[in-house]
């Protein structure tokens, strides 16, 4: 024991962005360069970790289908604790820790602790995958809003409440849709969107291992499942996705006329 | 005229993020490094314009409040122009360009005229906002999804169609939510949001002139106008916004027992 006042470390909630380094914040890049320690989840890629220099302790407290590597509680006593040794710690999330990553639970235990702590947002999936497969977010012609749900269903939890949300001018974007794209397509058609409604399919987004796959919603049951991250973007907006067929671009037959839009 | 084919330049369709430079992604800092032409609109913060070097031709190509500086058209016209010169041009967007920015239609106009582009996606503004007010967008307890709209009234357009995307456990976030916020207030109560529905007013996010103002739904109608660009974060996670009062920090009373929350 010791009367001697510790000044604590600061933790740095970070978006490590979808996986693509080019698209970590200069921000986010900065600190990595500078942490002490970075707990990371098991989405943030690859390339992203190479970023770290040698001499920082690395570890993954990422948790994937249930089975809980690092329980949540525990997470927050690893950060506290660093942050006591005087450390400075980055608590690095694929995407942005504000969406679908626990960031309010963090948050609360690090107020609770007293621990000085600062947000720095990444670019989340929907966006890093928009991106790629060229296709935007929001159109004023067919897409005036943007839904964001989550449909993990490793722990046996059942699908996400979209009562209500879906229209034929919303953009659906479905984090973590599983494996069971039958009953996810069911879902979707009983809450009103139509069988043409245009889904795109993206893996892995912004990473050399990419994969993008275009379905109607009539037909998602049958599109391949590819390794996580997926994200699922459904709605009119993802017709602008333009794959290459036999060497030349083919845009998808868009669902409305481009040619009535405004200047 | 000549013979001679020339080699296009390409485009880059560029987010700014919502304002602090820290937050540009690194290879939206590059480009910036080296392009030969910007085209940027309005919201784009001082502090990411002013890393643009000297030497490279930035012209504002923005529009705000119906005023109309250059058209959408003529934005397509002068991106193409400059691309067809052999140019390297950056096309930029304060926050996303793919979320309530029109990308959808220079895409369009870009893959209809034969130019190469590229889309580097940007931190949204709520992602900003949400992150310098300290609270998350989603949060497994009270918030299962998020809603993006947009209320651009400067056009005499009437309000966003937000029918049926209200919910307890939604996250709504308005962009340009103009001025009349009784109006707006009014609006959310009819679609079903509770009086006491936490609000987060955040204006100018993670520049230096930032303004944050907490109210609830019922007192909306009474909250400071600030200056734009604002968001306006309507849901449960509002609550988690912790303002200085009186030199301590005090968090807003949550509308639910966080301890319940499991491990």
């Amino acid at each position: 024991m010791t009367d001697t006042i510790v000044a604590n470390g600061k933790i740095y909630l970070v978006g490590a962005g979808p996986g693509d380094p080019g698209l970590l914040t200069v921000e986010a890049s900065r600190l990595l360069q500078s942490a002490d320690v970075v707990f990371h989840d098991d989405l943030v890629s690859c390339e992203v970790l190479a970023l770290i220099p040698e001499q920082v302790y690395v570890e993954n407290v990422g948790k994937r289908c249930g089975q809980t590597r690092v329980g949540q509680q525990q997470i927050h006593a690893l950060m506290i604790n660093a942050a006591r040794e005087g450390w400075t710690v980055v608590r690095l999330k694929s995407g942005d820790p504000l969406i679908f990553a626990r960031a309010g639970e963090e948050i609360e235990a690090l107020r609770r602790a007293g621990i000085e702590y600062k947000i720095v947002p990444g670019i989340t999936a929907a966006s890093g995958a928009a991106a790629r497969a060229g296709i935007p977010l929001t159109d004023r012609r067919v897409a005036s809003k943007i839904v964001f749900l989550s449909n993990r269903q490793c722990a046996a939890k059942c699908m996400f409440d979209g009562e209500g949300v879906f229209s034929a001018d919303t953009t659906a974007i479905i984090y973590m849709p599983g494996s069971d794209y039958e009953r996810l397509a069911a879902r979707l058609g009983q809450q009103g969107l139509d069988r043409e409604t245009p889904c795109l399919i993206v893996s892995q987004a912004t990473t050399a291992d990419q994969q993008v796959h275009f379905a109607r919603l009539a037909d998602l049951a049958a599109a391949p499942r590819f390794a996580a991250p997926v994200v699922l973007i459904v709605g009119a907006v993802a017709a602008f996705y333009e794959h290459q067929i036999r060497g030349r671009a083919e845009v998808h037959r868009l669902d409305f006329d481009l040619e009535l839009a405004g200047a």
